[in-house]
């Protein structure tokens, strides 16, 4: 029997005739440790209330799964690994009610279904995001350094000033990627979003060949994954930060106004973030703000979303989410306001829910000046 | 109507009352030239017989669905998509068997299956895997460039020699991954393989620390993809070649057999390829040479598989495989001897049937010398 926390935990949530069944993926390496990407050969972790965890996986990963707390069943590529689903579901005990991993791929889910099409299916989710949506002390460590280096990166960029004008966005982005693994990030986390002036208004533009000019806001939005350690394994966990900067020159008094409109939704949001609010409550809050100065139509997203082992997660600052905000929480707060042709403004921080209010996990400057 | 071929292919292949719903991935991008990240928004294109397709996708995505042949029912952060997708099954005549992508996630796939309950469920590579798998011109010009452009790095990398003695493998690596992009590759198409020594008998090692040294067998496992053009939109096609070389100094006579009982069972395998041969005759080729040599325990993965969009597509090259290969599929052909704590020998080429036999689409020298 293995003694990881997180399984206990998760086994502890199950009932008998219950199971979850995993994916590569964040459920799984957040369980295990492990990580390996999806892919066409079927890898399943079984996890029920009264055995050790089954993992299912193609005879190639024997050696890379001999750390992971879980009796691997191993199939050959002249096996049908539909036989061997068959025979780990009746080993486990038959389970009426299976909970699949939410990012479980259709053809995996219909071979499920079709060696057990008299059980009933749920989501991973439905047990495990309660676990996730907390985070433990080496996860907020990571989280937390994982803002520092986008502050620090962040600062550094913003201090290029005037330097950065005649700058392709792709090239601004690729430098942008270059000095956060320099400063010790593991790797993008996501697609640096460099939008200059009217590519602004795009909230997920690719950042592409238009010529940053003096006077342009820039939204930047990037951060770099680092690596936690975990009580099996590692695991990589997100920086997410935006600012909108003016590099050079003057912008248009009405990008200044706007600019402080999105600030301050921001900070009335962080300000209304403690325990027992509501996520919409927090969602409700910034939209008040922007709508009071007329903006409403241009804020087109949701307030933010939770990070953890992936860039987004529940919670999901959206209106009407009725869930409560609980200490260990982290997640986004990124008010913007697009307006097409014109430009666009997004300040994003991530924040953790304390005992008492929240923290803020990224400290570099939000006003637009570069100076 | 939008007019692209692909699309109208797919809709002929459907009878009335079927569906084919497609998430981000392969499939979407073959049918649409559209890419993006699968990722928590539902984005679902629905193609039906009757109907122009209809595309869902979060609001935000709206300027970038634009040269997408699909109607678009755009959905906003206070909707609930389920909402969208009842409407939509509704509106496209309440389909009675739907063929969800492959690669859908379970979480996409419940909130159909709760929207459509009694709707029959199967996958989507039902209908489209005999489209997909014979490629067309531009798909086949992309492979080739593909093949040409790992050819390059291969003797690039291998000319080298002695001067690679010394470096880790993960230097190797990001080396290679460097050449490839230099050289016009878009991205490494999957994680570079250096195996040296005695990691080369793991067959999917993960590039790390280890020095290379004289006398080491080293696989080489690489490809990097190139963009092809489209009727709609742009699509990226991997490389994939193994070349197992010995830098500088000697090897033992053993990996010397080895490596020669390896060339020949591929070289074997691709004299066998012609139209009306099935996948399966392939494989047994590769395992009888490798069976008669003695070694037939150590060859512990299958001898290839497709590539297009994706790198690991249909048709896989395993055994008891009937599916009979016809003029215009490109799939790999690479058989391995792993021997534990010892060393490993991989080679590995595209191949493209013709009507005749086979072409290779890698041409780089597969001798083990680096001279």
């Amino acid at each position: 029997m293995n003694d990881s926390r997180r399984i206990r935990a998760c086994r502890h949530r199950l009932e008998d005739g219950e199971a979850v069944v995993l994916s590569p993926g964040p459920n799984l390496t957040y369980l295990t440790g492990f990580e390996t990407s999806p892919s066409e050969r079927h890898f399943l972790l079984f996890v029920t209330p009264g055995d050790e965890p089954v993992v299912v996986a193609p005879a190639m990963y024997a050696e890379q799964l001999e750390g992971v707390p879980a009796e691997a069943e191993l199939w050959d590529d002249d096996d049908d690994p539909r036989d061997v689903l068959e025979d780990v579901c009746t080993a486990v005990g038959d389970p009426e009610c299976i909970y699949v991993d939410d990012r479980m791929w259709a053809q995996f889910t219909q071979d499920l279904r079709s060696v057990r099409p008299d059980a009933a299916y749920g989501l991973a989710s439905e047990v495990l995001e309660d676990l996730r949506i907390r985070k433990d002390e080496a996860e907020l460590e990571a989280l937390s350094r994982a803002g520092e280096l986008a502050d620090r990166v962040s600062m550094e960029v913003r201090g290029r000033g005037k330097e950065v004008i005649g700058l392709t966005e792709a090239e601004l982005a690729s430098e942008i990627d270059r000095l956060l693994t320099e400063h010790g990030g593991e790797e993008p986390a996501f697609e640096t979003i460099v939008a200059s002036g009217p590519n602004g208004a795009r909230p997920h533009h690719h950042s592409g060949d238009r010529v940053i000019e003096a006077g342009d806001p820039v939204v930047l939005d990037f951060g770099a994954s680092v690596e936690a350690d975990l009580e099996a394994g590692t695991a990589r966990y997100p920086g997410d930060q935006t600012r909108t900067v003016v590099f050079a020159g003057d912008p248009t008094a009405e990008f200044r106004a706007v600019h402080g409109v999105v600030r301050e939704a921001q900070r009335a949001a962080i300000e209304a973030v403690e325990p027992g609010v509501t996520a919409g409550e927090i969602d409700r809050v910034v939209r008040g703000v922007i709508e009071s100065a007329g903006y409403g139509d241009a804020f087109v997203h949701r307030t933010g979303h939770g990070v953890g082992l992936e860039v987004h997660e529940p919670p999901y600052i959206v209106p009407g989410n009725d869930r409560e905000l609980e200490a260990g929480m982290v997640f986004s707060i990124e008010p913007g306001i697009y307006l097409e042709d014109a430009f666009g403004v997004r300040i994003e921080d991530l924040v953790v829910v304390t005992e008492d209010g929240a923290q803020r996990l990224n400290e570099s400057p939000r006003r637009w000046s570069s100076q």
